[in-house]
């Protein structure tokens, strides 16, 4: 009998949130689990890393018959951990970060603590998805995606990915009608438009609350904002050489 | 007479280290100039942003007759801050960022701080330059790279950049030689390789010290890697959009 595949999970809301409880629960059913996940929520931490001040990882017994893990730092720190450590045996097959609570499509992926997470697995050419459901509610209803996160899982353990990309995958809310099928997107062309109220602590001294309103510039129909909106899932291969290579011979150009 | 061009400064530092100093007193010399930049050192920060909680922001004179604000936030923010709140009313043509105390060359440029409020003004699609030098000590000399720093942000105020285009330029540490020119580089394919050491507090609770080495895979001499290591300014153009293009074909047959 072939060995199971070792599947590592993690994410950006915390080990004790109900998104990576359904993402340990479905990988159970397709390999052996290992979690490592932050012991806080994280989310919009990006592509941070812990430098400059230790990291603390403490076991965790709160999914039954995985090995788990909860650490002080960021998502990304959680898969550095687990490879050159706590899994430092045996290597992970697969790495998969969320269920996140809530949208990490367009631009939102530059933010997104999930998605960072699984572009440090590509970086280590270990092939990884982040998934996110567009529902930034705690008590979201995941029930919907399920088997669609199983079969996307199960075809990248099958397939393998191309070297040192990822798969940003976003669900719609759950609608009465069901999600129409799989859409291979690009990033849409989006930003949040940051709003800053000012508040007054009790000292007298002023705070700003940043609030974001997500403004969609793309008309396209290939991007995954129109997938979601259309009740699709989206699934946007990601890579993290960010070189424009369209503009080197623009710059070329230039004299200094 | 024309009116000077507005120059916004921050970094990853934070507003006392000697970088952003550098960087303040270059400017000077081609526009007006604002800084808003963190209040402690944000290295490795990535794209991180603050969630859930306020940010302060607050007056600062340490510059000589320059509007500064030190924020509680991390250099994304600093940049959204002064787009939506402090410079509200006069955006500015041009954000600089840095000059780091290190390198942010190759996959540096996801964990950096420096680059990630590049990334945000070019978001919002003003001109950006990430400014860095190899050199990690709070003393590194930044005299020999004083009239790049000038020449490359004067350029950029000229000629403007692509669309949604920042660069990340990296500078040799001070050597014998003079600097031999600029390159227009792609980012260099490499990694950090971790390791982590147990140590163990006066409680006896275990924590860990990343330390990471960096490991170059890349070949080529095209890259950012190979022009630092040649004594050349490195200037990679960078992007938001992660889209993997050329691996969406390949994922389009997939059936789930």
């Amino acid at each position: 009998m072939q060995e199971r595949p070792l599947i590592l999970v993690t994410n950006d809301d915390g080990i004790t949130a109900p998104g990576i409880r359904m993402l340990v629960e479905v990988m159970k059913e397709l390999g052996d689990v290992a979690v490592v996940a932050p012991n806080s929520p994280q989310s919009g931490m990006g592509h941070a890393i812990t430098i400059g001040k230790p990291l603390r990882l403490v076991d965790s017994d709160i999914f039954d018959d995985v090995t788990a893990f909860e650490c002080s730092g960021t998502p990304a720190d959680c898969v550095k951990l687990a490879k050159h450590y706590a899994l430092k045996d045996r290597q992970p097959d697969l790495v998969v970060s969320g269920i996140n609570h809530g949208s990490n499509s367009s631009i939102s992926v530059l933010y997104s603590g999930t998605m960072s997470a699984a572009i440090e697995a590509a970086i280590e050419n270990i092939p990884a998805i982040g998934f996110s459901l567009c529902d930034y509610s705690h008590n979201a209803d995941f029930s919907h995606i399920r088997e669609y996160v199983k079969s996307i899982a199960s075809k990248v353990l099958d397939e393998g990915l191309p070297k040192f990309l990822t798969l940003n995958v976003n669900f719609p809310k759950k609608q009465e009608e069901e999600i129409k099928g799989v859409r291979i997107c690009r990033q849409a062309r989006a930003k949040w438009e940051e709003e800053f109220e000012q508040r007054f602590d009790p000292m007298g001294q002023p705070y700003y609350w940043m609030a974001g309103n997500f403004v969609n510039f793309d008309k396209g129909e290939d991007n995954d904002e129109w997938a979601i909106a259309n009740n699709y899932v989206s699934v946007v291969p990601i890579q993290f050489d960010l070189t424009a290579h369209h503009a080197m011979s623009v710059l070329g150009e230039w004299e200094f």
